[in-house]
């Protein structure tokens, strides 16, 4: 089959094995995939696969269920789905346990469903699960305009919780709160004290994919038992961090990520996001944000994009 | 009534104005309290009382129910109770909201009765409600010798969760172990070397009153998916952190009291006490750990071997 690899930190079409189907996996037949920072971050060898995963880029994707382990039980050949992968989506096949592909939602083409289980996933398992999102609760993404932030914002909304988001140019801030959100700071030196003066009393969750750079003047906006969920470093590692405030207002700093997670995780996810998610998309109240379908071909070109920042919302991969 | 008062950061026995009762109080006729590390340090001004608390220092009592509020549902006069207090304690008389106090075990006294409630109530709303606690779970506990580290000791056992200590010297470790606990290292410079080799996959959760100097060698031995569970900042509040280690280890940090939390907390954590914890203390499986009954009138005192760190368990304040 066709897949991607990475040669000498760039990327290009090559030719691979077919993946091993375990007795728990689904193949599918990939129809378009979609880009994660993850990816960018994989190609450069500083997030290696989690042991038992695909060497090939892809965390997520869009197809056609081809074949089944003599296993599995809710799926079929020939089922169109959605699946969230531990890796291998940059492929013509991909292998994963079953439970991690659901129904492809029936009003979105092959390339607007392979935008979905990545950043849901991954904003359904930090904001609800991790974060324990409630109704009325304040949330702050910073990268408002990234994948993640335009599923969170949505989720807020679909869910009656306010979203608040920073991000690199006005562009993408107006972008953002034509989504939902209600407010919107840009990237700077004044970036948090305008942060401050929406919700002076703290936010109930901050979603945040920076790490270090970020990290004191986040726990400064939390607000009491409020939620520092921390999902990248894009900002640097090494931090300060003052316990007393953590400590008085209670507060909780969470470390995330999903593709580690067990596949027990990820069904408890895939799951919840089928039931409580599917029904906002196919309703058209939430939807996905492509900035942009490429051929698969182009892979290089799209990492560009999103090392550069220029994307709001995904970049997708077609496979034609 | 009488009272403890502080004056000039010393206390002694003083006239106070007796306390009020509202609608949904209990007025407890008070005949043992207990001291606790806050009382300390509200002595020394550095942790005031929340809104509407009692002055006067005191976080636990046991005693007779003396009156009840209108609205009062669950307590009678003359019932025997203990009871969690967010001050005023260290008096003939307190008042408190109604499901803050629950029966005393029929099988202790009252001096053994009033020092249950703080350091269980903290336990089990750190390990249990924060913490998740779960079967096979392995606790560390810095302070093991200290009020809450021989009630949480006896918790892990009762529960099915291994439990490790530190604490300041030979005989304190000894007492630990005798109480249920693996494994114990002194204060000092390989105490975090040999509490490392006893649990090389890391902990599950780390209950900790020392905040700052503890720091960074807490979260190396924290496990994937542990928790460290901040209480106390007897080492400071300054630390660093490293931002990575943590979301990779998908570790929580959590800063958490008990004082200023609502009483609708409070009555879920003491109804739980009560339910899965009583039982435990009236068969005699888990038993109150007291260093010393003082009278009232010794309140300096008490402080003192607190202050010093000669105390294995509780002190108790006996108002005779």
């Amino acid at each position: 089959m066709k897949s991607i690899e990475v040669i000498d930190g760039k990327v290009a079409l090559h030719e691979a094995e077919m993946p091993l189907v375990g007795p728990y996996d689904i193949l599918i037949k990939v129809k378009s995939t979609a880009v994660n920072r993850a990816d960018l971050m994989q190609k450069k060898g500083l997030y290696p696969p989690p042991p038992g995963a695909s060497e090939i880029l892809g965390l997520e994707c869009s197809g056609i269920v081809d074949a089944v382990g003599k296993k599995v039980t809710s799926r079929r050949v020939g089922d169109e789905v959605c699946a969230l992968l531990a890796g291998g989506g940059y492929a013509e096949y991909v292998a994963c346990p079953e439970f991690q592909a659901i129904p492809k939602p029936t009003n979105l083409n092959w390339e607007e469903a392979s935008s979905l289980p990545e950043v849901y996933a991954t904003c359904w398992l930090n904001l609800f699960i991790e974060g324990n999102l409630t109704n009325n609760n304040k949330v702050l993404f910073h990268a408002g305009a990234s994948g993640i932030g335009t599923a969170g914002i949505q989720l807020c909304k679909a869910f009656n919780c306010e979203s608040f988001v920073t991000a690199g140019n006005e562009e993408k801030i107006k972008y953002c709160m034509n989504l939902g959100a209600s407010g919107g700071a840009v990237r700077g030196d004044k970036m948090f004290s305008e942060v401050q003066s929406w919700v002076p009393e703290g936010f109930d969750i901050i979603l945040d994919p920076v790490g270090a750079n970020y990290f004191e003047d986040n726990l400064k906006m939390l607000g009491l038992e409020g939620r520092l969920i921390i999902i990248g470093l894009m900002g640097g590692m090494e931090a300060n961090i003052n316990l007393g405030h953590l400590m008085m207002k209670r507060q909780r700093i969470i470390g995330s990520t999903i593709r580690a997670r067990s596949e027990e995780l990820k069904k408890i996810v895939m799951n919840e996001l089928h039931e409580k998610v599917w029904p906002f998309i196919e309703s058209n109240q939430i939807k996905p944000v492509i900035h942009e379908v490429l051929d698969i071909s182009e892979t290089e070109k799209a990492h560009q994009i999103m090392e550069d920042n220029q994307n709001i919302g995904k970049l997708v991969l077609s496979l034609g």
